[in-house]
């Protein structure tokens, strides 16, 4: 499908990336920019011909597509190397999860004759680091993909995704980040911040509550584990939608506790008895499974 | 172990404790007392030999050990019974998930010759009913026992739950209800407000977020599917607990939006790190599995 590859950042998703076009013969070659000289051990593993470059040089100028996938507050570091060697043949593509500011980064700083689609595999897990990646972590996923003016090059980028397996809808940035707010960055926010309270209490009262905690604090410290780096990013970059969902949560939780203070049954089990319909609509929608969860032994 | 067991209540818990009985065989004769016609038919296909009682009369003085398996909400209504029927050799147990207000009901209605050992065994799912009852639902989970002044009776409530396969330890009804308000109903609750927090978004933006939900709003719809009758009587039974976590959670919410807001990133980011140390404590003591989840397919 393509020629060259470059995949800059080789963690959890680049390398799952990576692993998914080798079993997909995506390129004749894969170039990876990578700093961590851990990662490259592990990377090294999954194929022999895989080309390791140590700068983003001249030798990217004939690169067929390149994709960010390191954290996002280091595009802005790698766009003046992309403006320099890269010419108006390459597509550019990301994984980042927050888009309204991504697109403005890109609409400021990146050069005109060049084309970078933006997109948004919703994947991932509390793991970080290539020895994680799977070839099939984008199977039965959806990619959001940032629509763009430049068709032919949108095609290329949404071919790619479908090879890999995700299924592609477009939006707009503003659309995603909106979205997102609520399905994925805030229950992240929420989790940590459940961890952060529990923490707190066992300081406080001198109790171990971590042996306890299967009745419900451990599916949240799994979401509490993902990594920092990101999630950091993530809050950050979708400050403005983030602040309205914590505010439409903290609105709720208030109203929860008055009704509790209160013992308010009729109002209290209206919205215990209203959350079961989303669960069905995710288990119908195939986001997740009917099986019922007794934790993982 | 027992002559005769008495099940009040069958659903989830109360037939997991039943499937369990019969293949550790720790009493003659089994007897349910269940007021669903459906869930009784789903019982009588577990083995034939159980009776089914209709009321609970005098043919419930000759137990050995009552097991209340129904929401909280109902133990008023049956203690005049047990204080009618039986006499001082029964043991009468139950499985709450509060214990202050179950402790205090127990010391003002229950008959001073009867003896009532409370336990909370640490284990249950987001679905209900006697269908989705497991006979290991018990094994290497904690059970939470209150301590008791009569040994010889607690001694053999102990040895029952062992024989599950529990984990037993001793608490105070006062202890039990503060540790639980933080690793049990707190995440529960949050999970709920969180969902309805996504439908609310959903309903003020015509989205359909839901077929997004894959990253993180899923895993928290699946504790938000949770039965909600036994969740109004534990947010209403564990209030003063409740009221407290819910302000120290509020308080740190309220500290995160202050970080995203001024994007404080020494703040965020050491609240982001601390978490992992939970995740691996918990891991630790075997109250979850190291391995990553990339969702359930």
């Amino acid at each position: 499908m393509f020629n060259n590859i470059l995949i800059i950042g080789c963690g959890l998703i680049g390398s799952s990336i990576l692993r998914a076009s080798l079993s997909k013969k995506l390129a004749r070659k894969i170039y990876i920019f990578e700093k961590s000289k851990k990662y490259i051990s592990t990377i090294k593993k999954i194929n022999k011909k895989l080309i390791f470059i140590k700068n983003l040089d001249r030798n990217i100028s004939k690169m067929d597509l390149v994709i960010l996938s390191t954290p996002m507050s280091s595009y802005e570091k790698i766009i003046p190397h992309l403006n320099k060697f890269l010419n108006s043949k390459t597509v550019i593509t990301d994984i980042g999860s927050t888009r309204e500011n991504i697109f403005s980064l890109k609409e400021k700083k990146l050069k005109k004759s060049l084309t970078w689609i933006l997109s948004h595999p919703i994947s991932g897990s509390e793991v970080s680091g290539p020895k994680h990646g799977k070839k099939n972590l984008f199977e039965k996923k959806w990619c959001i993909i940032v629509k763009d003016k430049n068709k032919h090059k949108l095609n290329k980028v949404i071919k790619f995704w479908k090879k890999l397996g995700s299924y592609v809808i477009l939006m707009s940035p503003k659309e995603h980040d909106k979205i997102f707010a609520i399905t994925s960055h805030l229950p992240h926010l929420i989790a940590y911040n459940l961890i952060k309270t529990a923490q707190d209490f066992q300081k406080k009262n001198k109790k171990n509550l971590i042996k306890f905690s299967a009745g419900g604090l451990r599916d949240f410290s799994r979401i509490a584990a993902s990594n920092e780096i990101m999630w950091r990013d993530i809050f950050f970059n979708n400050k403005k939608n983030m602040i309205s969902a914590i505010n439409l949560f903290l609105k709720n939780l208030n109203s929860f506790k008055k009704n509790i203070q209160n013992l308010e049954d009729k109002s209290l089990r209206k919205k215990l008895i209203n959350s079961k319909k989303v669960r069905k609509q995710i288990v119908q929608s195939k986001q997740d499974i009917a099986k019922p969860d007794f934790g993982r032994d």
